[in-house]
Parts: structure tokens; C-alpha cells; sequence
């Protein structure tokens, strides 16, 4: 850490200042400069105490205490420098291949669903999803079919090959729907609850983390370190808008996140436009965009008839909307050097 | 519903949206502007589909469609004009008297918490705060002692008579937390984990929500939904600082909220400066405020060692600088028509 | 207007309601719906008084004002259905062509820009950009060569054929920029200043319009607004950024504001993904999803040393990856059906 | 500055780093920690140029580049430790007194301006505020009655002894402005028109600076530095509300700003909850926030009818509503230790 002292301080002020980064197990290594002295503690930020709080203990004698190492280590570059990839059944996701991953905001029946399914399938998606627990801002709101949805999936992958990947909102779900999906989804409401994140990664499924709608980048990562450090290799991470000013769209779908992801961490990045734009007619550009900086899957909401589906149907496209711009997506995922 | 038409459509465009209103249940009432067609949807918004899906399925037709109806009902005004008060032991928040609720961040051994205990009991704090549970942004900081911490919040009711309140962070805990605390915490992170608000609600004990980081008042009225939805009638809100592009604080304490829940909601409002400020030389002026707006409580962070602290220690207030505290809010209660 | 009333109000209370609607020249015309009562306010939003009013004069009866209308006229799709473009010398922006507009944030010397924009020259750009006046958010940072800035880009145009683009601050300073520049820049800061956005449209130039920091599409059109108010059709769109609270990069890049803009206007949009990011690593990754959204042209800053760029070196590419990056660029303008 | 570099690097690539600090400037001072090699670069960081291109000149070596300095230094409390007043007229802005300076968004015609002018003054306000030029977001608003407006606050000022504020728009009205008024306001919108600062500074008319919607304090504070070191020392603060996600109110309004220009700059601070809110219900709980926080002064919109008003109506209080709210703030005031 890094601690800057004020200028013109007394010498004992200084002298306290250094006593209480020694008392917290730092080595303090003092640094005149022209308007300011400044102290490096030298020690581990991870295992030490942080000393943010020698600010409010010296309010007269330290202006600011920065620290120095990223906090985040096993979703870290540094830990693994090459890229991971996931294996979901026969796919790899984060390799050569481009991957799609489409289906209905919420599975609402076995119609619905395997509609949905074969024709996302045969326009090219290689991976199905659907909400079976929805988590719904209001109490009044469809909440999922639940258990029901979720034997849905497994018969919607039985009948297309498509492996399923579906969201969790409980710890005491975690089980029931690694039984019946390929992929666990953490929502971006519970991107920072922890015990879910713990619980999840537990199951040795991959796990799709969602970015929260308020959550720094290094917040992601560290809540991604939540799955590696409990022995669950299998992460994803996800984009899906973040809250803004803007009220145009429902969120500000951060396109930025894919190259710093790939930059910072070496797990996979999806993009999902459908919640980032929360408008359908807006999802095609997004789409191309997020192929052509590098994503490495898109998760696309379709529904055989939006204006009738139970959940956000407006930012869901129709089945025929999805095989064109399955069509037109493919000169940029090949432009961008993937299949 | 208010559904906006795009001006100069086809007729047959028009009457294809009629159709659409009518097949979701809606009664459609057609008003001619000057430069805008509009169609009343009649219906009930709240046990009825959104008619949102409109402006997807027919894009060259409808411009918007706005809702008129507050998607909140237990927690409004409309539903209990007067304000709602919450008991807690001999207490009663949200009546005539001004509450403190303070104590450490995190529980950490039972000197340092009965220490803090009995200070604020002393200086006039009302009711004892202290986590045992922690939801930390990584997974290397500290977690909080558990059922230990617990155990001890309730041997320190025991020798000041203050009741409790901790945050409890996963479903699983709400019995035991609801054992040994007598108000149930929900914190930022979970204020949209419906679970854990069902849970909690469903423990009988009172339960105080706090605002999540990017949660616009319309979203924590429905969050509070959940939890008058569930039959448990003793809710309070928490307003601990909202997330904002702005650095010098860690998040920005949105004082706005205490007229805003007083006019919308009728359950008592607390606000919490030391998350929303982040630093303890901020924490005075804003309870001032706070007291100042008619805020019903506040939650605040006190520590015996803040530079020791095992969590959050920059945010923390000193024994002394909190008996300082409570002796300048008076005047300011008091002015408020407080005691 | 949609003003929408308070549950069980009085008759006499709605009546007042309606004349004070009345009285502000909108003919009221009433729905009775099944929780709430609207009433539409017939009359043009633009050319009368607005009846957001009607909220705090009708505390008790009015719940809440909704307008219909769009605010901005001539920027429209309305107003114009097809396609704007804006002819800077040879060149069409806006049309079949991908532009790319590459230069240093400023003009530091006659050898710094020539090397520059021969070497962009060479690499595929179109356009000259560099800032001759620089508004900077300290006093004590160098702010720009001024006239003597604008005379080099006129040199280094001459010398490469390259139309140029710089920046103006004031008012006084239209009519020089003017006359030197063939593309007249409002910044970011500047985007809602609203004479010199009158004082730029006046000239007759091309104005590119930055998007401010904060400012919401509607805004931004209202802004552009502005210029095409004055006379002058020959507008384009600059995203760059906006604020939020991620502190990864300096802004983050709005990508969604291509598809959203060809939507609600007719005016070519360009993409500043340099002060966007504010970091030279993540600028290539954004330039192609830039292309492959529908992006008419790129503003990109490069210098030939950014080390020693006078104002924010981090964002500046070097030449080489300058030139890499037009490489990498084409197949993603291919696809994306330009040239 | 500190540069920290990254891991495991090669003694080579550290060289390059070490001679990079030098070539700038600065002395480099190495410090080798646990985790990580930090460089102190010692030498002024504002006369100096900025080490932060270091990061992307030097990608495979350096993590990243921290200034220490403060980049303000004459707002600064370390220029100057004790409050600045600022005079106007016989008043003293930043003393013990609390000043409340009201008045009507627009100036509309002399019965509007006067009569508010008389009430306030009667009610206990110390000045008074009105718009000449206004700037709107829409080209098709009311744009302010210009000069005229000026001569009626001078006649309002004539007939009531209140000394006037009013906002300019462009550096050629600054004399105008100034010959009429007796502080000159600079609005959200031109916070950061630095052109804009520098005239209205070198009138020598105490300058009122507003918080721009997305302005960082450490921003607002180098905006003031604009003022102060174009050798004007009556400076104010003005916070009126930042931008951010939330939608019902206009902006949030940040009362956190009181004691943090308390504690970094010796100027006064006042308060806007007028354009904070947005709405006239919410502003008597705002202002008894600042008072009991410690603001210097509150401007407040008033306006006979604000049914009527030609701009903003919905956030402007009733003369009778503002007598009322004069009354309530008082026990604030004094418990503030202010008269």
C-alpha cells in the first residue's frame, strides 16, 4: 500500500503515522518528494489488514492510502496466462468455435419450448435457454415454472442435442438444477450474493456469471473468484447492460467488457444483448458488435410470439428475427477469426 | 396503459394494434391528438400482461406505451395512509421518538463488542448493530464469526437491554438469525434476492431493507412488497448510499429518500451514513441531515480500535467521536419535533 | 399530455383539474379506467406551455403528467425518413463509405502533426483531426496552440489532401475555426452550451456534435437540434462515452447510440472510441465493433509519440498500430456492407 | 506519482521504465515489494508532464500509474485553512450568517418579478435570484427575456435592497451580466466552458459556480480553480444535483457535498434543491438537510404561480409555501450555530 502523507506535518505526526503501519504488519519504506512524503508499506494486501483505515485514525496526517495489488488473483492473467476454455457436452466454449446460446426468456410450456428449441437449433444456435425460476422485480409477476420448466429443458435437450443452460436463485436449488441443466446462470441481482455463487460452484458445473447491474469490473472478477476458489475451473463470464442515466434502453449494454475481460481474466465472455438492450429491434446491431470484438458466445432471448410471452417480451425477437440474423451474424464471427 | 401510435400510420395499422390490446384483455379508448394518436388500454396493470410487448410486435405502429399504474400496493400510501410504526422490545420505530441503532461492522470477540455495547447504551443509542454474517466483495476478507458473532449479540442485549439487529445472508439462516436477533438485516447486495426476503419475512421478525446499490425507489417499494406480500407487516427501509460516477465518497447517501418514502410508502425510514459516506469524518454532518429531513432512525458504525477493525474500519466512528455525535444531534432532533 | 389522476378524488377536485388543463390552452378529454382515471390533454406539446405544472399545483388529485410528443423536430426520421450525408471537400460522410478521421488530441508542432498525418494518411484515413483549442479541466494544463495550431492543420492539409476536423471552445472563435477547418468539433463539455452550438451551425461548416458526458439520446438530439434550427443540415453525431461508475476506463464507450441514433435521426453517427476508453489497449477492439454496428466513421487519436504527447498520451495509438489496426479494420467494414 | 509494475518482469524492461521517468522529469525512486516493484517519481505533477502514459507506452511492464499530488491548489485548504466570505452588498456569504437567496426561475414580466421579489424579501430572504438568459434543452423553449430581464432584477433590486443573482450564458455577456447583477451565476450545463469561467472571473463579480450533472468534486473543484486563478477570490459552490439512474426526481441531489467542500476548500457552499429535486414537495425537507449540515446559503425557486411559469414550474414553491418553509427552517438554522 501506498500512503500519502499531507504536507508541512510534524515530525511526531509522521512518527505515529509509520508506528501504525509497523502495528499492522506492513514494512514501511518512507519516500520524500517535492509536495509530498510518501510511505510504501511493503507487504501482502491480500493476507494483511488493509490500512485504508490509517485515513481516519491520522485525519491530519494522511491524505489518502492507495492500494497497489489487484485483489483478485485466481480469475487473474497472471495466474493463468493462456486462455480457459469450457467444455458443455460435445462444445467448447471460449476455443475456435462461436458459440449461440437462444431460447425464451421464461419457459412457459412444452410447446412454447420445443418450438423455441428446434427452430433456434436448426438456424444454427448450439445451446438452449430458458428461465424456469425467474427472479421478478415485483411479488405480483410470473415467477417461473419451476421444477416444471426445468424437466422441460431436459426434454427439449433430449429431442434437439442442444445443451441447456438455465438460472438459480437459491442455494437450495443449486442441486435440483445441476441435475437438469448443463450450464448454471447466475442472474445479475444475485451477482453478489455469495452463498449462491458458493453453492453453485459446488455443483461442478460451469457457471455463467452475470454481471451486476452496479458491479465494477473488478468487483466481477472477485465474485468470479468466488467460483475458482471453490474448485469450479468451469466460469463464464457475462455482459448484460449495466444501469446509466440513459433511459433509451433499459441498460447500457458495455461492449468494453469484452476486450478488458480478456485482458484481465482468461475465462470466456458472453455477451447477452437481449437484456442490455431491453428492445428486440436493437439486439441485431449489438449482436455484431459483440462478435466482431471478440466475444466468445452471444445469449439471445427468442420467443415463437413475443407479444404474448409471460416475461419481457419486448426485448425477445421473433423465431423468423433470429435465423436472419443468425445469417447475417456470420461474416463477422469469421471476420473476427472464429467459426 | 397509454399506448403512443407513430403518426401518420395506415388505418389498417391502427386497427391491427386495436386487435393486439384486445386480445391481452385490455379495452381499448382511442383519443386523437394534434400530432399523436393515443389509445387508453383499460385494464387492470397489475393482474394483466404487459402491454410493453406491443411496441415490438407492431414497430412501425406504436412510438410507446407508458404504464399509470404504481406497480406497489401494500406498501403505498393508497393502501395505509397513516405511517406504519415497527415494535422492537419496548421500542417503537416510526412513532414520535428518534432512534440510534450503533455498533461495530463486524462482531469480533466479546470484549470489543460488549465494549461498544455498553458505550452507545451509554451515550444513547437505542437498539445494537453488529455483523456476523458478512457478504464481502472477495472471498479472501473476512466472513464474520457466524453463529459465534450471534451468540454474542444476544449476551450483549442481555447486560445493556439493547435489542439487535444483524444482517443474515442466505435463506438457510433466517431461523437461526431470527433465534438471536430482533431485527433481520437485509443488506445492499440482497435487497432483489426475493428468496432471502421471503424468508426473512416469513421469520415474523422485523425486517429493515436496505437499498440496493442501483435500485430505483419504484424497485425497493417492490422489494418491501415482497415482504408485506409474505404477511410480515413490520418493514423498514435503509438507505445506505447509492452507486454514482462520483470517487470521493464510496457511494453517494441519497438524503432525497426521506421525503420521497415518507410521501410514497407509510413503513419508517433509517438511513445509514457510514456505508453511504464510507468515511467517518463525513458520518456527522450526514446524520445531522438525515435527523434535519426526518429520517426515523439511523444505523451507524462504531468501533472501540476503528484501525483495528477486521472490516471497514474507515467508516467506523470512534467510542468518543460517537458520544460526541450524539450530544450535537440533539438540537437537530429535537428541531425536527424528534425525541 | 397524459395526466394521470390520484385514486377516489373528489369530483370537485378532478373538475379544478380539467380547467386548470383548460386554462393552458390543452382540450381535456377523459378515460376512466379500472384503478386510475387519465384524462389526454389535446393539443400540440411543442408550441404550448408544458403541463408538468398541473403535479405540484394539484398535489392531491394529480398523480402524475406523462408527455407524448417528441421534443426534437427536424433531427428526426420524421422530418427527414431518409438518410442524411454531409459532403466535407471530395468526401461524403454518412453514404456508402467508411470514414476514418485519425489524429493527436492536440497540435504540438509543425513536425508532430505533418509525421502524423502523412503517416494517416498512408494508412487509410480520410480526414485530419487534432485540437488547436484544448479545454482541459485544469488551469494548469497546457491548453492548445490556438491560431497558430489551426494554421499547421491548414498546412498539413494542404500537404496530404486530408480534410481537417478541430475543436472550438467560444463563440468568438467561430468564425476563425471556420476558416481554417472544414469540420467544426463541439466537445463533450461543451455539448449543451448553447451558443457557441449556434454560433458553430451559423458558419455554415459541418458540426460534429460530441455527446456530453451525461446527457440522455433525447438530449443529444435536442442538441443537434440546435444546429439543424439554424440552418445548417450538415450534422453528425460524435459518440465518445459517457460517465458511469465503472472506473476501469475513463468513460464507457455508448455502442448502442449507432443502432439507436440511425433509428430516431437521419444525421451520419461517428465513434470516438479514444477519449471512449481512454486507453490505447482497448481501442482497436472497439473500432471494429464500431464498424460492424453500422458506424459511418471512426475519430481516432494517434501520435507519433504518445510518451510525450502534451495532453492524454494514454489514449493515443502510435502510427504502427495505427496502421495495423486500418489492416485489421477492413473485413469488418466489409461485412458490414461498406467500403 | 507511484508507478507500480507488473510481476515477474524482466530487469530489462524495468531499466526502460526507470529511463522513461527520467526522460519526463522526474527522479525515480525503487521500492520492491511483496507482490509487487513500485517507482515512486518524485517531481511537481503539476508543472511536470503526466507519467500515465507510462502504462501505455510500457503495456508489458507497468500495471498502472497513481498521482499523489492534489491537482487544485488555490480552492485548496491548504492555500488558504480558513473560510473565505464572499461580500455582496452589505452581506457577508461564509460567516455566521445563513443566507437564502429566492426568486422565480424565469424572469417573466415586472409584476412577476416584483411581487415575488417583495414577498421574499418580507419572508425573510437575503436575495434575489431570477433568469435572463436561460438555457433550455429544447430550441423551441422559452430562452429568457435577455436584457430586459437584467433591468427588471436591477429595479426589482432597487425597489426590495436584495442584491441579485442571475446566470450567463456566453463570455460576450459578461460585462452585461455584470453591470446589472451582483453575483453571476454559471449553470450546470457550462460548468466545465472554461471560457465561460474566465470571463465571468475577470468581471471581478462574485462568480457562483454550479456542480455539473456529472461533474467528480475533484472536477468542480479545478472549475473554481478557473475562477480563483484568473485572480477572483469570491467564489461559491453551488451543488444542484447530479445525474444518475434514478427517475424520480429530476436529478440527486448531493448533500454530501457540504461537508466535503467544507473539508478540501475554503470557499462557501450553497445549496440548489430547487433544481436538485425537480419537485416543489420535496424542497422544504432538502433545505432543512443543508441548513443542519452546515451550507453556507440555499437558492430557492419561488414564483407567484407556478402553474404558470414559462419554464420549470413543477420544481418552482408558492410565495406562501416559501413564507412557510422561511419559518420551519429556523430552529434548523440555529441549531446549525448560524443566525
Amino acid at each position: 500500500m501506498i500512503i500519502v502523507l499531507k504536507p508541512n506535518i510534524a515530525k511526531s505526526a509522521e512518527a505515529a503515522v509509520i508506528k501504525g503501519i509497523r502495528a499492522l504488519g506492513y514494512q514501511p519504506h518512507i519516500m520524500r518528494g517535492v509536495a509530498r512524503t510518501v510511505i510504501g508499506a511493503i507487504g501482502d494486501e491480500i493476507t494483511h489488514k488493509s490500512l485504508e483505515t490509517l485515513a481516519s485514525t491520522f485525519p491530519q496526517a494522511v491524505e489518502s492510502v492507495l492500494p497497489i495489488q489487484k485483489r483478485y488473483k485466481l480469475v487473474s492473467r497472471e495466474a493463468h496466462p493462456s486462455n480457459s476454455t469450457v467444455k458443455v457436452g460435445k462444445h467448447v466454449i471460449g476455443g475456435k468455435k462461436f458459440h449461440v446460446m437462444a431460447g425464451p426468456c421464461s419457459v412457459e410450456s412444452e410447446k412454447q419450448l420445443l418450438t423455441t428449441a428446434v427452430a433456434v437449433a436448426k438456424a444454427g444456435a448450439t445451446m438452449l435457454r430458458g428461465g424456469a425460476f425467474k427472479p421478478r422485480t415485483s411479488p405480483y409477476e410470473f415467477q417461473g415454472l419451476g421444477e416444471k420448466g426445468l424437466k422441460l429443458l431436459a426434454k427439449a435437450r433430449q429431442e434437439t442435442g442442444l445443451p441447456v443452460i438455465t438460472e438459480l436463485l437459491s442455494e437450495n436449488q443449486a442441486e435440483l438444477v445441476a441435475e437438469y441443466s448443463d450450464i448454471l446462470q447466475i442472474g445479475a441481482r444475485n451477482a453478489q450474493n455469495f452463498q449462491l455463487l458458493i453453492a453453485a460452484a459446488k455443483t461442478g458445473r460451469p457457471v455463467l456469471l452475470k454481471r451486476g447491474l452496479s458491479m465494477r469490473i473488478e468487483e466481477w472478477l472477485l465474485a468470479g473468484e468466488y467460483v475458482l476458489a471453490n474448485e469450479n475451473p468451469n466460469l463464464m463470464f457475462c455482459e448484460r447492460g449495466i444501469r446509466t442515466f440513459e433511459t433509451y434502453t433499459r441498460n447500457t449494454l458495455d461492449l468494453s467488457t469484452i476486450p478488458i475481460i480478456k485482458k484481465e481474466a482468461h475465462s470466456p465472455i458472453v455477451i447477452d444483448p437481449s437484456q442490455g438492450a431491453g428492445r428486440a429491434d436493437l439486439v441485431v446491431a449489438m449482436c455484431k458488435g459483440a462478435a466482431a470484438m471478440g466475444a466468445d458466445a452471444l445469449l439471445i432471448e427468442v420467443h415463437p410470439n413475443p407479444a404474448e410471452a409471460w416475461s419481457d417480451g419486448a426485448q425477445q425477437l421473433t423465431l423468423d428475427n433470429f435465423a436472419k440474423l443468425m445469417k447475417e451474424l456470420k461474416p463477422f464471427i469469421k471476420a473476427a477469426g472464429r467459426e
